[in-house]
């Protein structure tokens, strides 16, 4: 195992009726800013239940934040909590509410010249300070309800970059899994489907000896392989609901990454398909995934036989065949959830690989657990899922 | 799953060399009392390693914690914090010596007539306010050191009474696994059996459907059985020493707990052993364990059966058949690792049984995760361990 330093200070109220204890959580002496998305909070019931729990607080809002939420949109939001002298931010939304929330926290108190450098410079610029925030999960899927993390996109540039900072992580996150009745198939199986990679980032690297951490992503990966299709099946069942939304926060919340080694290339590939093509990130990652098994299946040999065996009861043959069964049964669980795992299957065109091989050209960046994977690998990468 | 509430703010340092770190975490502004144990950490090096991380810190000591930390002792060091103004504790020590430290910081801050009244009236006080606390591990065992638990031993009265409270949460605490080389077998095998139980605690309950938090259980269990060993075989064996570590902490960080019912019945019971014989902690646990599942066979009978297959295999004969089996198992287990499991090969005489029940009797407390193991009930734990 590797020396890790760990601090998830995130409260999380989980289960049905949560959302009736904001009052607890919120300042009372501070202006809100309610931030959401494109308006589902007010068909769920869910801004309602806000309302209910916030009376009496000095709250503003601001809706309109888009799925891989905007540069340009949460700008906006930043020159609203100036002017409003805004002093915290109570998300009610999924993972890209969230996520812009947690830039305009950061972006708010930017002293640098342009805050899109919190993402474009990202190893330069450390975030010290933030904006308090408060969230209320409406969708389970990226863990940013428990993490320093976040993603933005920038439309002018067609550029999706990350940043993260413990500035940035909610005070408190309220799970009532009673949102996820009103989800549609698209969202609950982009969730499943998003958690379960998450878990695949930080697990299906090289071994370091790390057995605790080992079973706690199998744990996360059984465990929604079991309960998303249930949720999928019927959007009434609570206890599935719940055992989903624990998972998907659990998938990414730093614990099971803590002394091992991390991966994250199928993400910084997946941001580019999403970047050039507006593909659901979910669905991004879901393409890139088997690709990589492919392509490094030496440098991840012992942890794919080892996920294989574990998860997929993969255990005869030889170890090219075992991968090979083991990246066809995941392939397969996520076709099975309702996503499509090819880039001709998002109409993305060959061309588009040529482009985002030139970006990590650009960026001299080189990707995986190991640092090594460039754009020749990443080429490779994505033919294999044309 | 049931609803529940989750916040673990503290800060964990894992590693090689992670003492050295110290300086980074304690506050240059504050009086800091160090606290300690039977003096075992100028043996094993970690007084030097504190020392040279903390120059120029204004630390005053108090050593002498016991085993068991006694309220007669930790009122010592209440009168020394607030003689010298100490407005800082570290622990430097196993969990007696951080539970203990958790004590003083709150009853150093009580404003109640008698600082006792934190564990004797532990349901009427609630401990808002105490001394900041950090802590340097040298035992992996309680899982103290991420939590804000304790159990404190009144001498004078044989009583052994536990209090919990946000407030007393260390707001960091190093764990360098180095400091198991030099533990003795007996503080090792009290480890592995003491965070084996934790996890038993949270989970040989009853299914409430959380399939994740079983497997997380489940993976600290098979990591103590797989890895225990391995530390007890080559005490300088450092990735062992490293898993063996966390699992002690991820025990009983609240985490598997969360949503689930607990049991803790086996603690109130072993507690009083301790109490009127001086049996370490662990022991205890191991002796009234298997009387638990034996007497609970039918209340616990699905966990039990989950428990024995998935941890040992045990998949054929009747429910009672393979429950018997399961039993076994857990007693040859603590027996491997050296812990004896009878009251007799303590020299526990039958008569502590009488003394033990009275005390609940006298207490009107019933324990258990359905709150209905009594007196009667107890009685027979303990008289099949006889």
């Amino acid at each position: 195992m590797y020396n890790f330093e760990f601090k998830n200070p995130v409260k999380i109220l989980f289960g049905k009726g949560k959302i009736a204890k904001l009052a607890n959580e919120l300042p009372k002496d501070k202006k809100i800013l309610l931030t959401y998305g494109g308006g589902s909070i007010f068909k769920n019931g869910v801004y309602d239940q806000v309302k209910a729990a916030t009376k009496g607080f000095d709250i503003i809002e601001f809706g309109g934040i888009e799925a891989n939420p905007h540069y340009e949109t949460l700008m906006k939001a930043v020159s609203i909590v100036k002017e409003e002298k805004v002093d915290y931010l109570l998300s009610v939304g999924g993972g890209s509410v969230l996520d812009g929330t947690k830039f305009i926290a950061a972006a708010a108190l930017f002293e640098g010249d342009e805050p899109w450098d919190i993402c474009a410079k990202r190893s330069e610029v450390s975030i010290q300070k933030a904006l308090p925030i408060g969230a209320v999960l409406t969708l389970p899927a990226t863990g940013s309800e428990m993490n320093g993390n976040a993603v933005v996109t920038r439309v002018s540039t067609q550029e999706k970059l990350a940043f993260d900072s413990p500035a940035v992580m909610p005070q408190f996150s309220v799970l009532d899994p009673e949102v996820i009745f009103s989800l549609p198939d698209r969202q609950v199986a982009n969730g499943i489907v998003d958690a379960f990679i998450h878990v695949m980032e930080q697990y299906l690297t090289f071994p370091v000896n790390a057995p605790l951490q080992d079973r706690f992503a199998e744990g996360i990966l059984h465990t929604l392989i079991e309960e998303g299709p249930k949720v999928l099946a019927n959007r009434n069942d609570y206890e599935a609901a719940a055992n989903f939304m624990w998972s998907a926060t659990m998938a990414l919340n730093g614990l099971i990454g803590m002394g091992v080694p991390q991966d994250w290339g199928t993400h910084m590939i997946g941001h580019e398909l999403t970047a050039y093509h507006g593909i659901d990130h979910a669905r991004t990652l879901a393409i890139v995934l088997p690709g990589m098994m492919d392509i490094r299946r030496k440098e991840k040999q012992e942890k794919i036989l080892q996920y294989g065996e574990r998860i997929w009861g993969i255990s005869e043959g030889t170890s090219d065949e075992r991968i090979d069964q083991t990246i066809s049964k995941t392939i397969a669980f996520f076709e099975s959830v309702g996503i499509k795992t090819t880039l001709p299957d998002y109409e993305v065109p060959a061309e588009t690989i040529g482009r985002i091989t030139s970006r990590f050209e650009e960026r001299g960046m080189k990707i995986g657990e190991k640092a090594d994977i460039g754009p020749k690998e990443i080429q490779l990468i994505l033919e294999g899922r044309l």
